[in-house]
């Protein structure tokens, strides 16, 4: 007989974490629609010609390939089976499962760019697979959840994006939170005053490990990397920054004075900023971060990135500003600035701060328990009337004793019982148990209905 | 350069799709819900060992197989490569994508079997894929939507499905539709009153076709198929059978008299009938089908079909009870019910009636247009009391003119716009403008809110 099993670093949802994962969701898709995104889903399977070499080395090599259909083998030759795995793979696989949201909304611009309206404003929550090494926190079937604008270098959307940060994780009831924030021009200017233009790749790899391995061991790093004793004095300021945004923005302007990209990247941020203080939302948990880099990848103006603080846990939210999402396909020069959420991680957040609501989101709020088919029949109209009423409700299908249904509504944390036994029958008032206060009424089915309609929680 | 493209047989869904299909599956959702089921997910990926075999031999060929990840063909003889591909492909593939809800979902009840509270019942909302050949309304990604209750095999269970489809169709708008249903020992039954005994599976075979060919050609292929020519005479109630469900009960307790499982299965769905009146459903559309097999396949009792009526498209619904759903996986006599809601086609449906509703469910309500930065500013915090209020909206993010910013705002199917350009600086009134009917008035940023609080559909 065979013993079932789930793939490695795949998971099952039950009703409990469905429940929560549908209200973080639900919550983030709702705060993102009030900001004017729009849905869009693209489909699980891509083209290999799509996804390879958009990843770079390692990311060819972590795509879910899936095997062509019918007899794929029939056309390979003997060499072929001697030639790497890689080569092989093209020959025999010519799809590959979602690998991030970012390269699929590019395809996705292009082959719609004459249908879409400018700036393009869009969410996305699907899930990615990646053939990682499946170890605590991360998965190899995990949801992610991206929102972007392209078709603008306004940064009006810089602003937003922070605004919706921040509504998101408030509705989500996190409150102690961190938006980092950095531009890439700065890490360029910063590269060009300490004597090592164009070396900001490499300055911003060891630059955000800081956080990590502290500032000596970045030190050596740079060292190690050519950045010669000179830059590597040169670039103190970058150690010791105020948290206070304007003196750190000050002190910036007089590092990068000779550098005219690091002076716009400052003049980027200082607008952004401004623009978050004209919304009006004066607690504003953003800091400018000048270390932050997250490996650079393909940003060229503002980097974002969100820390949960007080919980042990890494970044739930990253994004950035981009010139060329589309150049691959052939559409280049689309600018756009996007943030990814991070479903899994914060979903262990609010587990660790208890942030979810008690009230069982999804289940049953009404059980109704009969002895016998008569009771039953009683039962049912309710149950149709509590539903028109949009409380979720349900009997207990088959005969059984009482024990044994109450037992099943506390299994399934449903909040009221209704008891119809032969006293019920005959008084035609029904029992109506609170199964969290233990408190038992006798009434009538419509008293039970709007007595129910205002309490339960819908 | 590269001209990307979407696989065969999948589809990206924009912003409008998407907002019809979140109302689709949200108002299935809130439904299911009201009935007690609680939603479950399962992974994409699948091990082969847990797919394979279960769906039959075409089954197997039409799973998309996934590679496995690194050196998949190292270990590879120059013999594996000779077998055939399907032998080949389990040596260089070990997990597969999922083919439908019910194997994942036979899977995790084995696998949850201490921790679930029988009954379960539970609903699964996911893609499945198929590499079926592509064709009008096939897909090889799609949706399905699934709801069982196993651990019981009361009837009353039998009577929510039914209940529930109802109230999902109509909470669609759908309201020209038949739910069929037969039962599998009433097939059963015939197939023993008519001298055919145990041969109900090639009998439905035939039977199942019956729309499709007309009498004739069903007769002539049960001939094809070895049934005596007394048999097919012996058939004739069944190409008759009266509309009103209490004359067809009546005509069939007295035809399958002689066997006793088919007047079991008679009992059964009378009970289902009286089940549904008991709940106060007077204008169940529903209709004895004694024709209706849907291949059998795995089902033991009851087994339904939805119709939408006067649309041309196949059935979008059907379902049954089985009494073996978890044998495969070392767990029998688990038995269930369920019903498969099949989404692409209620979209298609809906689309045809016209049943989705206009308000852009998921669009932006407000475009806030400005002249320069100065209006900008004067429109940032109305744009945060807006959003406050739960009200979409946002502002074009580029200094424009006037037309191309309302050009967006209709091209997003956006219904209110407020005008901030000099005037409105000047005196503090903004315009609001209603894109529908073109009325325009002066307002404070207050009063605008107030008004569109109450006008706007949330």
């Amino acid at each position: 007989m065979q013993k079932p099993s789930l793939p490695r670093g795949t998971r099952d949802f039950g009703p409990e974490q469905m429940s929560k994962r549908l209200f973080l969701l639900e919550t983030i898709r709702q705060t993102f629609r009030r900001y004017g995104f729009q849905p869009i889903e693209t489909p699980t399977l891509e083209n290999l010609s799509v996804l390879m070499g958009k990843y770079g080395e390692e990311g060819d090599q972590l795509l879910f390939k899936v095997l062509n259909s019918g007899d794929f083998a029939k056309d390979l030759t003997e060499t072929d089976w001697q030639e790497n795995a890689r080569k092989l793979t093209l020959k025999i696989s010519e799809k590959g499962l979602r690998y991030d949201l970012t390269v699929p909304f590019a395809r996705y611009v292009v082959m719609n760019r004459h249908a879409l309206t400018m700036p393009f404003k869009r969410y996305q929550i699907q899930p990615v697979w990646r053939a990682d090494r499946p170890q605590k926190g991360r998965y190899r079937e995990f949801v992610q959840c991206d929102a972007d604008v392209v078709g603008t270098d306004s940064l009006l959307c810089e602003a937003e994006i922070v605004l919706m940060l921040h509504e998101s994780l408030r509705n989500l009831g996190i409150q102690d939170f961190t938006v980092k924030i950095n531009n890439r021009k700065i890490l360029t200017g910063i590269a060009e005053v300490v004597g090592a233009a164009g070396q900001e790749g490499l300055l911003a790899i060891a630059i955000d490990k800081l956080d990590k391995i502290g500032k000596e061991k970045v030190v050596e790093e740079l060292k190690q990397r050519g950045f010669s004793d000179e830059s590597i004095d040169k670039l103190e300021p970058m150690f010791q920054f105020p948290d206070q945004a304007q003196a750190a923005f000050d002190q910036l302007k007089s590092w990068l004075a000779p550098s005219e990209v690091g002076l716009k990247g400052v003049a980027e941020l200082e607008e952004v900023w401004q623009l978050i203080a004209q919304y009006g939302l004066n607690d504003a948990r953003m800091q400018l971060d000048v270390t932050l880099a997250r490996g650079l990848s393909y940003y060229t103006g503002a980097i974002f990135e969100v820390k949960a603080n007080g919980v042990q846990i890494g970044s739930i939210s990253g994004g950035g500003r981009y010139d060329n999402l589309t150049g691959a396909f052939g559409m280049p020069g689309l600018s756009g600035v996007g943030i990814s959420l991070g479903v899994d991680r914060i979903y262990d957040v609010m587990e660790e701060l208890n942030l979810f609501p008690d009230t069982g989101l999804q289940s049953t709020q009404v059980l109704v328990v009969h002895l016998d088919t008569e009771g039953r029949s009683l039962g049912l109209p309710l149950l149709s009337q509590l539903r028109a009423q949009n409380i979720p409700a349900e009997a207990y299908p088959d005969s059984a004793k009482v024990k044994k249904q109450l037992d099943y509504a506390n299994a399934k944390s449903i909040p009221y019982v209704v008891l119809i036994g032969s006293e019920e029958l005959q008084t035609g008032l029904l029992g109506l148990k609170n199964m969290v206060t233990g408190q038992q009424e006798k009434l009538t089915a419509d008293e039970i209905v709007a007595r129910l309609k205002d309490e339960v929680s819908k």
